[in-house]
């Protein structure tokens, strides 16, 4: 499981002083920026020509959290398909343990010369945790 | 049906000069915002003591949407709950008329003073086109 | 001058009730966008080779501005030198007829090709309102 | 003075790749954030019923920054008035050590109560760094 931990500040929340709903996507997404540097790197990524392309997003809004709050987004593999691939991000409150918020992040890995999905085998799976096809 | 129009901007773009994840989401709450106003008006449901509080997301990016183009958010309501609901809402890029991207955005109402759901019946009920209890 | 109106929507406010500093900016780059649109079009500018940059910014917070209130972004050519110009760019509350924010933005226009700056002559010129040379 | 990183993610950039204008407007106010934090702490700014309230930002972008850079802004009070006071913010970028963008932030600190600005005398001198009156 990676972690990764960002503080709530002021013009993160809405007026009812709450993280606002669009805001929890960037959190999402600077998590999975510091994953995939924590891996390989982002220049694997680009001498690969490969980009990590989102296909959907369910979020669930649990609990709302409020300034200064250090949330911590906990993300792991959920599924590991042939083509696509879920990861499902959790973000937890630090100081009450409790979870804000939930997702499941489908995505595909593109050719950036064609722009269409590659298989998630070889090192491109064992990046994702699987055992290399 | 309610429809509402918004022209992509250099702003709204990322690195691959596509519309941003996370900008979807402003996108469907802007149309939300207006949806409620074309309706009873903001002033009713602050009157009533009432808000809108998002409970979940999914969303599928189907297309991506470039710099000029303009998106149009149709919302209708999909599922209408005794407390919960569900509002579809489709972006479409009308040069194209393609599906940019589509959302299930379930939701309650709640009462501001307690916090809580309250029942989706009456005025309110009507309000989000059902029949009033 | 140009104008373009924006109405305050709740993702653009902080725990105050007011727009956010930094949501200022977009608004007006947003106006600025209606701008180039409304002159020569975003497609005379990529025929061009040319880029429009925002060198600096001053801006002055005077009013705050809540939700539903329409902001009217004013903008006109305040000085236009050989090779950068100051655009004036106010924002109106039309509620009251108040200024809520006002700037001065300094940009340059770029050749995309080499980065660097261009003379601000011919059509260019005749683009920002000055005479052509 | 006061200095806080910050990395560059995707969601930061513009279509060029570049951190976009408006972006830096959050990433000097996180910088504020942790300053005001460091310093005597959020809870002290609401137990005294004060709030820190930005009346005008100048800020000149002077070169770009692109994905993974890491970014430390530097925080210094430049003038320290009996009512208001200018914050300078640079954004260094730490692999080249060039300055990516300068600030000079003019703020207030209003009493949350009347909404008026309060003199800056005593400990809320002392706070800025300045001599107690």
């Amino acid at each position: 499981m990676h972690t990764y931990i960002i503080r709530v500040r002021g013009f993160h929340l809405d007026l009812y002083g709450h993280v606002n709903n669009a805001r929890y996507l960037e959190f999402l997404e600077e998590a999975r920026w510091d994953l995939l540097e924590a891996d390989r790197g982002l220049d694997w990524w680009h001498e690969q020509g490969l980009a990590f392309l989102v296909a959907s997003i369910t979020i669930n809004y649990r609990r709302p959290a409020g300034l200064g709050v250090d949330l911590e987004i906990r993300s792991s593999m959920r599924r590991l398909g042939g083509r696509s691939a879920v990861l499902r991000q959790e973000v937890v409150n630090l100081a009450t343990d409790e979870v804000v918020a939930d997702a499941d992040v489908t995505f595909v890995v593109i050719c950036q010369e064609t722009g269409r999905p590659v298989a998630l085998d070889g090192a491109l799976r064992e990046a994702f945790g699987g055992d290399p096809a």
